[in-house]
């Protein structure tokens, strides 16, 4: 029986660096804030809470305390807002995340049409076609694409999408266009997760996607996984159903960049649990084995 | 019984315009030549070379007489040599391809890598390359592309190549590179062939693909034909051989870019004539059954 974790799961630079900017912040003030949750993972925003870091949902609520801008963005009108009204802002932004908002600025500045491939109801998008002049289109796949022609196209996307349905818009726009200028705005930790997940999974017979249910990137490990194996979305070990694991042989779990150590830590262990090797606790991430070939 | 011909079958835009403007220069003319055959079919250069009108292939060789520049284009440096000889220089090459030739030498200039999908020995990519400042990558499929990483990268395409190709290549270098800029300069003339030469070979148990032996854009049809049904690549009726149409019941002709309508005419009597309805000559393209509409 093998429980293995996929090479790359959890915490991406990005999150990482938005945790560290606002808990060196949260030391520093007395109160502070984010524009929404630092991250997509109520489990560790929970910890921030602790440490006295807290999120409005309205810009407005902001008072006269320092904002922290999370790692997906927020829109330039937003932005601009907050600059005017003196507001100290703690920019967290992902520098991946910056970077495609400048290429997006930079596009549509030089007469492209912008794509975007994305969700537009998450953050990081709604925050990225504010730095568009003119409409942009947003697309989730290929198919949402209207048939129509294009003189010049530019095409970004969401950091978090998977490279595959990336080239299936871009075979789309092709023969629809004049020329089409593609940065690729995928970041290089998404896709070496996704890869991952996607070879593990073709060697399993289960497995545990954890991380935030609203969590982009996790549910895009989920929608990889499920092509091959049974497979189930989980935030916490508390999830975990006993019957999953019956007569199953290679368990494999990966996790999103929002999903902290410990989180995947209590998974695992739980796992183990299941299966009768409760002595078998493992504390430390670098600990587990395989943790790092897999 | 069925003899159809493919919808845009024959000359394109490009051929029909380096014709005219050769066949005006020649009755200005006393002598007239080309770089290199004007079109790539041995039968059309037969009939200019009755018009006066012939080919040299070393540019040194052409004296004081003046020159045309074929439909593909010819090498910058050709070209401003010519110049600097006072050489009487008229420019037939085809609009489309002029357009490429500046894509690439702006793509160059702006710092990207320049790809090129097409055949490195076919002349249209010679000249192309040519526009090119440092050194481009020709590849003729996505698998010849060396695995390297790109920062920028250009991509465009010798005008008759078939746009699934293109789509493969794109798909290659995408996960290789930071910037992807593709400009489709595939023509619409060869798409549009390519698409009714895609469509009759499905409804077809032959195809007949009428064209120089040498002509890019007719090897490509014959390519697209073959993946479904029997397939010959003929420059002339008289290559018919009676034994490829029995008991065919549905049989397609097709043709090249560079092919004129009275070799297309030939070889589609000539098929009657060999299923016994010799009696229906038919001496203009448009009262073909079926040609506008197939």
């Amino acid at each position: 029986m093998n429980v293995r974790i996929a090479k790359y799961s959890g915490f991406c630079f990005g999150v990482k660096r938005a945790i560290k900017i606002a808990l060196e912040a949260a030391e520093k003030n007395h109160e502070i804030i984010t524009l929404g949750p630092l991250i997509h993972n109520p489990q560790m925003v929970r910890k921030l809470a602790e440490k006295g870091i807290n999120s409005i949902e309205d810009f407005r609520q902001v008072g006269d305390r320092a904002i922290i801008i999370r790692s997906h963005g927020i829109e330039k009108e937003i932005y601009d807002y907050l600059k005017e009204q003196g507001v100290e802002i703690i920019n967290a932004t992902c520098p991946y995340v910056s970077k495609t908002q400048d290429y997006a600025a930079h596009l549509s500045q030089k007469g492209y049409k912008v794509i975007i491939l994305g969700d537009k109801t998450h953050p990081e998008v709604i925050a990225l076609k504010s730095y568009i002049e003119g409409e942009a289109i947003i697309v989730s796949k290929a198919e949402d694409l209207p048939e129509q022609k294009f003189d010049k196209v530019g095409i970004i996307s969401q950091t978090t999408r998977n490279i595959e349905d990336f080239k299936e818009l871009i075979n789309k726009v092709l023969p629809l266009c004049g020329e089409m200028r593609v940065i690729n705005t995928i970041c290089n930790a998404t896709t070496v997760r996704q890869n991952a997940t996607f070879e593990l999974a073709q060697k399993s017979d289960l497995m545990i996607v954890v991380g935030g249910k609203n969590s982009s990137n996790t549910k895009m490990l989920a929608k990889i996984s499920e092509n091959f194996v049974e497979t189930f979305h989980i935030e916490t070990a508390f999830e975990i159903d006993r019957n999953w694991l019956l007569n199953k042989k290679n368990i494999g779990i990966t996790a999103g960049a929002s999903t902290p150590d410990w989180v995947i830590l209590e998974v695992y262990n739980k796992i183990l649990e299941c299966m009768g090797n409760s002595t078998l606790k493992v504390t430390r991430l670098d600990g587990i084995p395989g943790f790092k070939e897999e």
